[in-house]
């Protein structure tokens, strides 16, 4: 089932005041993966007319939030890094796609694909986090 | 002298559309070197009430633009590598430091170090930079 | 044809005096592209009993020195992320599969990923090279 | 007391059998930092005639190693990543110094420089562990 997957998607998105901001759409929620999309507006551009590194990291970042915590076993980034195969561009749609590569007890490392609507890979993003105690849903 | 690096930044500056949402404020340029400043406002939470790991990268990245660029040639990210120290808060003043720590002919590595108005370290950030043939500043 | 990959292997192998202490074997040369192998031997072990983290890097790395440069264009290592999904052993067989995910005039990354004889991950690896101008192979 | 990080560091070693072919000598060994020392042999060497950048990373890694369990907690590496400021050359006297720059409950990251007798910059390492519930030494 992933009725709880998409519940705690639900439930972070409720307060994650800047994926908000960035208009992210939930588009898939399994255990251990998620599937997001948002377009690309004039304030997520840098000083060179695309779009700022920041931005492609952070859809990146927010899909890997909600897979690495649907299993309702809230978790922390430790660290991740970042390429940019291709500059994502205005008006562009971007979707990310973060799929759990590897698992432990306590950590777990995912990789995320940020596409526009080419299919063109915009950034690849690798992380690792570490799995709480707590959950994300009320009890 | 340190007139350049400041042209740059400012040049970058006025048309880094996402680099204006943050409020970014600069502190401090010279060559291989950037400093720079925000607030943390409620739209750059996650759902977990911190700020989200996109907003620390963001800054991170913006200052590593800023520093890289600085010699006026122009310079694009090529990958980079993030570790969250400790969580900033709303609220929080936080600073970002991008310095070079080694350079070739076409590539630089810089670290940046993200702190909050303690002193306590938000985000480290280590990137690479490809280094083009354009300027950054008009002829 | 896969005639320049395979020649630029054997030479680079030719003076490559740490792949030949890790006993390397090539299995497959194209085009930014490079499969090799090795078994893991009582002097690669670390103090824990496992698979030392240097030598599953070592294995990986000389699989992207190898798809790297398979264009005879020497390239060098930028910088590259490893993560370890699980531990290597003794007498494990290890595999290196190399592959570019992306390239631009310049730079290329590349993924390696490191397996054991029963396709278990055991390193996941991620770098990003520099094409300076000079051959591999003497003209 | 520095004893324990002492003992730590010669009980990893006696059955560290890469680190010993490599021929690490240990310089300074305290809570949380490790300061190792190895000179440069043909057998280090890749096909281009400088350090393999896997002999790099293992003197890094292995510096990471007893700066991390130095505490006489087991702790295992999840993730690093690696640049590469300059080459290594044979007969080099490459020196590794492991430093703790942030510390959870749990996980911990270090950052790991490695310079030559010229105090030049060989490889720059930072990577994350995670602190198991075992100790190192015998109780």
């Amino acid at each position: 089932m992933d009725q709880i997957p998409k519940a705690v998607f639900e439930r972070m998105m409720s307060t994650d005041y800047f994926s908000q901001w960035m208009n992210i759409e939930g588009l898939e929620h399994r255990e251990g993966y998620a599937r997001i999309r948002m377009e690309v507006r004039k304030e997520m551009l840098n000083g060179f007319g695309i779009v700022h590194g920041g931005i492609t990291f952070s859809l990146a970042d927010s899909a890997l939030a909600f897979a690495s915590n649907s299993y309702n076993v809230l978790s922390v980034t430790l660290d991740g890094f970042i390429t940019y195969p291709n500059p994502g561009k205005m008006g562009d749609i971007l979707t990310a796609e973060a799929t759990e590569t590897s698992a432990n007890r306590k950590t777990a490392t995912y990789d995320v694909k940020v596409t526009n609507q080419e299919q063109k890979e915009i950034g690849l993003y690798r992380a690792t986090v570490y799995r709480t105690k707590r959950t994300v849903l009320d009890e």
